[in-house]
């Protein structure tokens, strides 16, 4: 039997290495002074259909059930809508630095890419209006990104940049939103068809050529010289201030607008240099959503990465096939030996294994061989009486005796720099 | 607006601690030679209501819903049964030793301790009727409290000395399903209890009283005196042997049977000695149930902790509030020199956070103390310009100054011992 349509199972290969990706992003969120918090998986239908929540689109595509006692619930489609609800029903010290690291659903189109099921890393400040945390979430994302091997181009852009540079060209206040739209697919569809949009939405020709004017505008200098001073453009420069600070290169890209309305200032979209042509993270700054859902004015920033396209990037990565590290054959009754050697190296903090059911050796090789296990010790009778096992190293398919005394400081000193040690159990 | 009923949210000081005690049982997992695997939290309606998964009475408490493709869809309620579609669907050497922990829902009556969002830690060998696996998976339970701290009673039995037992006495093999229901609640409800309800499921006086008699004989040599040679006493026996090589104690407890009718050999469950009366783990040996899913018989025996009740026992443990280890607060417009020393203690490996929003020396201060934060770097312009800040520990209170350069190896003394250091960044 299969699973769910768009929704898959990760045998051990793929779900070492994303435990080991998420490890990574967790370990880093951390550095910078980030917290994890928890939510559950379903919420109130009314969270999530919040008029500031997610928005219609991510609505249709949201799994919608009701429970036993007549209540409307979802499955959740992210984690920056929990995370309204959960500092809205607290009180809490300022600034509150989290992170989240969970599934989110959505019962949408599904292509190669794109799950029904899929995991988030979320990372946000709330009750911080300062642009150094803007800057630290993109520091995060780069230092992420680095430790993960993965070359990105951060495209940064300021959404009050986006309203004053239409409403300087004349787009009506009520048809800004739409407009923002349009512009947001410049570089998937080209120029002629962010025209085209705009026409369709009622944007009148002199504002179009206007909007197609400060489109071919080269950096924010530009800009500037064309609007004028602004709010946008202060806070992007303020941005790109702390930015040298924190020493992270980003692109200008002021056609990027994010589809969600409830960004208020800084927006930004990671690409990977190669490989895909998708955002592997994105967020900004989203001042009011909070205040939504807690009728007090929050400001937050934050950014969101995508497990599955980051580990799909990766997927050539030499990956391993088991966390095992040593493998014991016991060869004609020795099994109860085999547990007892077993035992002390586990205690040691060595991953190990035993061959227990009945196998050839030469299958028990095969076996131990098929799942790179580095280490295996073969347990003979007549050797053990003499205080000795045969070690295997799998790699070179070398042999040779080892007494046992001597197994676990052999096998820490191979599986071990010198500085680290495994943690030993109590 | 709340948590959807009977779910919970985790700020960050549970959080960190149910992480903790997640990251102890998975080192467990994995030092016996377990890998993790990955489920969706949806499954097919088809897989979790197949006859011989969970049954009816779990059925009824599980979460439903339709996709916008009209499939029938549920949340999963326990990691059993995705395991047996997840290993019906393909091809694997044998035995597989899989890990899965996540989370699982239940909409059924809440109370305390009862949550309809809960997470279960399942370790279960596919592929193996070798007894050494049934021991292995109670050393493993042994490990995790010990490495947990919480002192434990491991009661065992056997459902085809159940079974036995019921034959011996009398039971018509059609109606020992339902008397091995009533006789698992003997601790719970009492000998009279039990009685009742074998009368009411029609069982003759004669072998009620043959019943009442074996369920009070002590230790399995007084059974086997009494009915003979047996498959289950056989298996208990030679699974005991298995457990001294493991140095695993237990209590056999021949009233133990589980709800769960998929059971075909060792039953267990796993009791604190002081703290609840309801088990913490529990399992046993299911060789029949995967085969309903692949046709191929594929025996198999797990257990499963639950990380809920498990966080509830430790909830006067001594916990982290948060990840900070250093705080520093930039004293008079030096936000970008605290950036730049939070940079180099990350780089390092030290976790640090920044006072960036605007508060007086002490209400930072107050915030650090708050959050248990060991270190305070208080960064005034004076200071630094001759190259010193102020450090401040904060379990004593005691503040002095130190030269920039030396910060990181004092940090690093302090807060971790000398043959660990934190992983520092590429």
């Amino acid at each position: 039997m299969e699973t769910v349509k768009g929704m898959r199972d990760f045998g051990p290969e793929k779900k070492i290495f994303r435990d080991e990706v998420v490890e990574t992003i967790k370990r880093i969120f951390e550095l910078y002074g980030f917290n994890p918090i928890e939510t559950p998986g379903l919420e109130k239908w009314e969270v999530l259909a919040n008029k500031y929540a997610g928005g219609a689109e991510i609505l249709k595509e949201t799994y919608r059930l009701t429970d036993r006692g007549g209540r409307k619930l979802g499955l959740r489609y992210d984690l920056t809508v929990p995370l309204a609800r959960f500092v809205s029903s607290r009180q809490f010290p300022k600034p509150f630095k989290r992170y989240q690291i969970g599934k989110v659903w959505r019962d949408g189109p599904t292509k190669v890419g794109r799950y029904r099921e899929f995991v988030q890393c979320d990372v946000d400040v709330v009750g911080s209006d300062s642009l150094i945390s803007d800057a630290e979430i993109l520091a995060i994302a780069r230092d992420v990104f680095k430790e993960l091997g993965i070359d990105i181009i951060i495209k940064l852009n300021n959404r009050k940049l986006l309203n004053e540079m239409l409403e300087w060209a004349g787009v009506e206040k009520n048809r800004i939103e739409g407009a923002i739209l349009s512009v947001d697919k410049l570089k998937k569809f080209g120029i002629s068809y962010v025209e085209n949009e705009l026409k369709e939405k009622g944007i009148d020709k002199e504002t179009i050529k206007k909007i197609r004017m400060l489109l071919n505008l080269k950096g924010i200098k530009e800009i500037k010289k064309m609007i004028g001073e602004s709010e946008g453009i202060k806070e992007l420069e303020q941005l790109l201030n702390y930015l040298k600070v924190f020493d992270v290169d980003v692109e200008i890209e002021i056609s990027l607008a994010r589809g969600l309305s409830y960004y208020t200032g800084s927006i930004y979209e990671i690409f990977p240099k190669v490989g895909s042509k998708s955002s592997i993270a994105a967020g900004g700054r989203y001042d009011k959503m909070i205040s939504i859902f807690s009728g007090k004015n929050i400001p937050a920033v934050g950014i969101s990465f995508g497990l599955d396209i980051i580990a799909e990037i990766l997927k050539n990565r030499k990956r391993r096939k088991s966390v095992v590290q040593t493998y014991i054959i016991p060869v004609g009754g020795m099994e109860k030996e085999a547990i007892k050697l077993a035992q002390k190296l586990r205690k040691r903090g060595i991953s190990t294994d035993i061959g227990i059911v009945k196998k050839s050796l030469s299958k028990n090789l095969g076996f131990a061989n098929k799942f790179e296990i580095p280490f295996v010790l073969i347990l003979g009778e007549k050797e053990w009486s003499k205080g000795n096992v045969t070690i295997r190293d799998m790699a070179c398919g070398k042999e040779w005796k080892i007494s046992t005394d001597k197994i676990i400081e052999f096998l820490l000193s191979k599986l071990y720099s010198s500085t680290t040690t495994p943690q030993a159990l109590q």
